[in-house]
């Protein structure tokens, strides 16, 4: 399925890792319907080396960019510009990671440090993104930007500990900023609240496989897959969705909207 | 437990069938609270004849009354008032009933005039108590008004089947006779979203019971019990909660916002 | 812009009354995207004729259809299917009428005959349309049902009297079928909540002038318009957006999520 | 107005700095109600003096806490247990600030370093209340926690900046650790969302005048004070409400549920 939903749109797109990334799969989609854009992720990221393969099917550039870091976020967009030749009409924000996850640390006896990075990295770097871009002016009029997020700031899933707080955070984020780049550029920022999705994040998460089976069989129509999650937000960049902005959108199947199914009835064990 | 909390109170209680009903505990602590009220349920129900101990165990007055019937609740009101010696400060809204869910009927193959039926005992009666009570100036200053209601107005619970939309605009009443009898009398309108119950009707539901053992599973604090309810809703209608109105109030040990537990996911067979 | 969208898609469009109507633009954009399609109305509307000027431009038949009469839908449906060739892929409803709201009924003096009937109409018909189709298996695998609500199904506005509780009802109604159509055949469910618009529906409540400037005033987008609301219906008709179910979605320019705009606090006189 | 509600409960209760603080009037109403509790503030805060007043009128001892610090808030409830004869039952975190609102920056010019310290002292220090009484298992079975919010965290209101994000990760921290502390001891949970209030901290905002009059005109029994709220927060470390948890609970006299309100529509001036 391919419309050139993007024809003549620019964009940049984070958090691409390998070939079951969410972000992996947009920027595939995205250059289907038409779009360039530019790659980008952290250097550390970046040293594994499979982005390389994307970029080329892709036909885009790659800018490492530390999320936590002003200047290499200025950077991103200055030269995303030049390269793609003028302000961005899309920006993806897949950033997430949580020390205290992949440390196995409890909810209950969290390490403080690792707190403030998880959030560091996983929402304030998306405030960072915008604001780079509100003071370069570096976002067309109408332009769109999306955050990925989890359901999780809305319900606890224990296994997610602080990542909970972080995609809250990032969720507020998205109304907030909203607010003003609607004002300043009719830009518009929501989030896609997605199905849990075999990537390598997801996988990192102890218990991930059982839930996901799960979520699977709550949701009516199954976990929505990354390529389904590619094809909505195209639509989300695209000029027919001009006016949905501040908005928290899920992405799952109707799995938020089942308190429980049939079908979990039978799985369960209760007397 | 008992301090006092609705002395010099009076109020009006619908719904108690038996000493499972929640309405039923409501009563009672109430009593020990220090109020005092008038029953009323429909009068299929009342010749049950329950009711009558209830009555007796708190010297309360019983009026039948029809909720569907605008006369029926104009003679509640009127003779509550008679009877207490003065206008109301709480009324307890605690009735519902689907045909189809009584006659099974899938959610898919409903009976509209059943559904309606639904609608009208379900929810309208709950509009309908609060315009005769506005109407005939019934309810003092900074009353109360509750009604009960369940988590099947957010998220789908497939055997709820057209009880979800019944309570869904419960809700909706609740937030738009807050409005308007905030304005007119500082009353405040507000619903508890309780637990799955073992009540009488709560039993009537196919897999009831299995559900409320999934339920309990989930919740932090498991299921909260009739009577726990019967403590919070003493809490609404005492003077505490003056400032609080239009709202959907959860009262279930915290399953609303438990995405998943970890003891389901133990008890749960997915691979 | 046209894309193609809805090539080769199939579908039925209620409540085109006149060029001022969000199902007429949606009209005239799926036809754009390609669909080809069938228009309902109820008898009485299409007196007016102006539905007549849609389908020739649109090359659609008109079958009149009473949104309260299941023999009237199954008929729809039947008859859609013979015309189009198949069963269909999407279906859109918008329809709505409340007889307090025409007769300038206050909230607190309602008429219960008229608030069955603004639910029957404007609600159940809703119910009525997705069991029609779902006895008769009239919609395709990954088929999409949109209908047409307003915020005033989770907060108050006076005006809206007791299409509130009609919305909060086709809402939940959104939630229990999508839960069952998914499982069925993966059929997806949701309601797009639109802006306050200028259709000859919404005008005729009172004061709908003012709240509609309000409204402009406090979304940092602005009020979003009919024709942006029917290219957002196009996306949620289309296969990008197959996961996506059971939703209420806000189509409003950022309203919903912003509790105050500077530019409000500018006009409002208070100390 | 005192029933007793909370005879033989210890407490700890931050965030009093002078009486027209909310945590200051709940100190008065838990005393009135019977308990006995410790006091904490910020040394810094504590120089002010002010609270000394409250102590000796509550008869309570003032342990200063720096709540970004582990170490002292140990100290606070080590102590707490000590001076209290035993574990406690309730804690209230009243505890916010945001440099960034202190220094007039707009949230499109945010400095990074004050977002971190906003995020620090206002929404991390309450899971680090929580982590550390969790750890020390200082916190009777059945006990109650609170932490005071505003709706900014639902919606952008944009004088509130990153305070917005601060709350937001407040009101997710509640939901996160009351599952867990749910599971361990049966302590719940919740954050009261209060209406603009006339306190130190809310003055300090820019435009809270003309916005507190704005809210009072909205909210159909007006904005909430401070009072209110500390008879509210009393039933909340009750016995009465044991199985409410996870929950943000409205306490603004219905300005949540309230679109638009008929006063507001004769104050505001468009076309």
């Amino acid at each position: 399925m391919a419309y050139g939903l993007l024809q003549g749109k620019r964009g940049i797109i984070s958090g691409a890792l390998n070939d079951s990334s969410i972000a992996w799969k947009i920027a595939q989609r995205a250059k289907e319907e038409g779009a360039t854009f530019t790659l980008t992720n952290a250097p550390i990221a970046m040293r594994m080396g499979e982005i390389k393969k994307l970029a080329e099917e892709c036909n885009a550039e790659i800018i490492p960019a530390d999320a936590t870091s002003n200047e290499d976020l200025e950077k991103l967009f200055t030269q995303s510009q030049e390269i793609l030749g003028g302000k961005v009409d899309f920006v993806l924000h897949s950033i997430g990671m949580s020390p205290n996850i992949r440390k196995g640390r409890a909810y209950t006896d969290l390490n403080y440090e690792w707190f403030k990075q998880t959030l560091d990295i996983s929402a304030l770097s998306f405030h960072r993104m915008m604001q780079t871009a509100y003071k370069l002016d570096a976002i067309n009029e109408w332009g769109s930007v999306v955050g990925l997020t989890y359901m999780a700031a809305q319900r606890t899933f224990p296994f997610y500990t602080d990542m909970a707080e972080a995609k809250a955070m990032l969720e507020s984020i998205a109304r907030s900023f909203g607010y003003h780049y609607g004002k300043y550029r009719k830009v518009r920022v929501n989030t896609v609240s997605q199905s849990p999705t075999q990537t390598t994040a997801g996988s990192g998460i102890g218990g991930f496989d059982k839930f996901f089976g799960y979520a699977d069989a709550i949701a009516p129509l199954g976990n929505a897959t990354a390529d389904q999650c590619a094809d909505y937000c195209i639509t989300l960049f695209s000029d027919y969705t001009r006016m949905v902005t501040m908005q928290n959108l899920f992405h799952d199947g109707g799995f938020s909207m089942t308190g429980v199914s049939a079908e979990i009835m039978d799985l369960v064990n209760v007397k």
